[in-house]
């Protein structure tokens, strides 16, 4: 089993991140750094021509995109917990966690990178500012889910959930959300960060959990 | 097995929709009009708080999610052809699955409904000419999947992608894109709808496949 995944220090390629090292299973961790644009580069095209990271290698095949990295590293490490096995709590799970990838995700994105939506400046201002509000109500959603935590989103095992969970917090940072707001999400996020395996993505990657600014 | 679909006619819900179709199994189609509003009634809101189709009921449980419902209904029902069953091409499905469902979908929404993204009229019409724009490229990479088509998206067997490829393309029209000048799409599209399954939801639907005005 040789498995490579390419991963930029805090953004969403964390949540595959955080699943590997939990499970621990051996991986070869390739960062790609955003900021320089690397996922512009030509041999970082020939592989996701999207640009983006996660990018999962697992021998010859090639995985884009965060769900479909995490049921493919689900039906390859059924021990490891990513999702409940089967039945109505994975239903509930992956519902809640394509809600996180195709909602929430999403509009963070329209706060953080409101260009990739719009090239007029004031238009930008607008979906920035509209974005940060649906974001916090997004959050308290989140929040809802962690008051129910029992004591992890799925229940008795820590997952991916857990970990988008802790993502998404995190970048309410950047949006202006102070994460002691959201205080179930918060513990959730604090103790889950605690486990060794997701300590050590957290390391790997240079994380503060705390990112908000007063 | 009591299965109960939520959907509105020409809306992403006709992706279950068609594959309870294609299955064969007995389900209860129930139509949300979402021009009367009927999404926001508090009846509709009980069972989906986020007041969208489609809603999937099955027995006593509730699954929102295009994916999750697809997923669902897979793992019910294996021999129906929803997604590849395992290995390298239920990973590679489940990745165009998402892509769709996370990206090209939410880019038409962009399109349709920019009110969604900014109150402000302005930005709201700047939204919309780049969404048009972006959802354009998007399309042209579903042709280049529907070029490879043999002659389904995944292979053998129709599926949940070329229900969302008709989805998606139909939508085209509404976005100033014409189905014919992406001829891969709309000849797979064209023999999808043919299938007697989908027939019936397209029947169902009432849905006209080319919406595109010159
Ligand atoms: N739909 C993709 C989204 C991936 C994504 O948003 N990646 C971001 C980081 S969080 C990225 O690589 N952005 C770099 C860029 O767009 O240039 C998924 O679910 O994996
Ligand atoms: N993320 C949801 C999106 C569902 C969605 O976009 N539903 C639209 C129809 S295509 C809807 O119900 N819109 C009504 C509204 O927003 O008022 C999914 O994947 O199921």
């Amino acid at each position: 089993m040789s498995l490579k995944l390419f991963y930029a220090p805090g953004a969403c390629s964390f949540v595959p991140h955080a699943m590997l090292e939990m499970a621990g299973v051996e991986f070869e961790p390739t960062m790609v750094k955003l900021h320089k644009g690397e996922q512009r580069n030509p041999d970082y095209l020939a592989l996701n021509p999207r640009g983006q990271v996660p990018v999962l290698v697992d021998g010859d095949e090639v995985v884009t995109q965060i769900v479909a990295i995490l049921l493919h590293l689900d039906a390859k490490l059924p021990m490891a917990g990513i999702l409940p096995s089967a039945g109505v709590e994975r239903s509930r799970a992956v519902q809640k966690l394509v809600w996180m990838n195709n909602t929430v995700h999403p509009t963070f994105t329209h706060v953080f990178m409101p260009e990739k939506f719009t090239d007029d400046a004031e238009a930008q201002k607008a979906i920035r500012a509209f974005g940060a509000a649906r974001y916090r109500e997004m959050l308290q959603e989140i929040e809802a889910m962690a008051q129910k935590a029992a004591p992890w989103m799925v229940g008795e095992r820590p997952g991916a959930l857990d970990a988008y969970a802790l993502t998404l917090l995190r970048w309410g940072g950047y949006a202006g959300i102070d994460p002691t707001t959201l205080p179930a999400t918060w513990g959730l996020v604090q103790r889950f960060a605690e486990l060794p395996g997701v300590a050590r993505a957290i390391e790997r990657e240079r994380l503060q959990l705390n990112v908000f600014k007063g």
